[in-house]
């Protein structure tokens, strides 16, 4: 991402502001809880690099939950997750179909699993957020590393940093 | 979008940052041709409430044209705009129908045509963000104008305003 957003650096501040505060700032919705959202809507739109690397920060978020979040990103309908969590990626999974996709039946049974309006608005614009940088990723057809290693490396930077540009180089933060 | 922001005020700010960024600011494309592939790919993702404000838009840059817009949004290889904008519509719907459509050949199409590799990211990322809005709008069932006037009536607005957020109410800017 940071490498496509070197095309336009005036773009960069805000797009990286956007997700620190819809992924990484202090929510209702926990830091594990949003990565799988952005990892299963990934993984429905076919976007490797995507689904990888949110899987890999959910891990890092769950302690190393490695088996736990690859069902609740393939399968989150038979996963060992919460009912709410459970009606929140099949929401997001709606989203990813298309905005028209969206039933009211989807938004009652997050309600009725206790999430807030607040928590239904954030899960959307993740879904349809994912919608968009799965796009910028495979549209411009991004080196993708190969290796859960390398993944793993950048879940860890992404759970200390945030999404927020890095500083330029040979500037202290 | 301001009153669906309004859930997430914390949000708003850096949304609207990005998207005036995009839209709005400098740029080899001209607006028009921004909010033409705006609007087209709102189309394409059925959402009526994008696809009008955007075309409206439009309309509003290129002096009232609402044929031109009307054609270029609904079939663009038939439209009477330039071979280089109609290679990037093509692109933006490649991009709408998910990443990995996008081919060698509809990049090649495009630099063959005069884009720029700057003009060719920007026409993904706007292509991909709508993906994003489209389905924040429709996904929480934004209440929509129903009159053509409405949407020019905004169309204005946007033109002299830009993207970003409007100051609080009783603050002058």
């Amino acid at each position: 991402m940071r490498a496509l957003l070197a095309f336009r650096p005036e773009i960069a501040p805000a797009l990286g502001a956007f997700t620190d505060e819809l992924m990484h700032a202090p929510n209702s919705l926990t830091q594990a809880e949003r990565e799988l959202i952005a990892a299963r809507v990934s993984h429905l739109n076919d976007c490797t690099f995507c689904r990888e690397s949110h899987a890999a920060i959910a891990v890092c978020h769950l302690g190393g939950c490695e088996e736990l979040v690859a069902s609740a990103v393939a399968d989150p309908e038979q996963a060992p997750i919460s009912e709410k969590l459970r009606a929140l990626l099949a929401l997001a999974g709606r989203v990813q179909q298309g905005g028209g996709a969206v039933g009211d039946g989807d938004v009652a049974r997050a309600r009725s699993e206790g999430a807030t309006d607040g928590e239904i608005h954030d899960t959307v614009l993740i879904a349809a957020a994912f919608c968009m940088f799965n796009r910028y990723v495979d549209g411009l057809a991004t080196w993708a590393p190969s290796t859960w290693e390398d993944y793993e490396e950048m879940g860890v930077r992404t759970v200390e940093d945030g999404y927020r540009p890095l500083p330029p180089r040979g500037v202290e933060a």
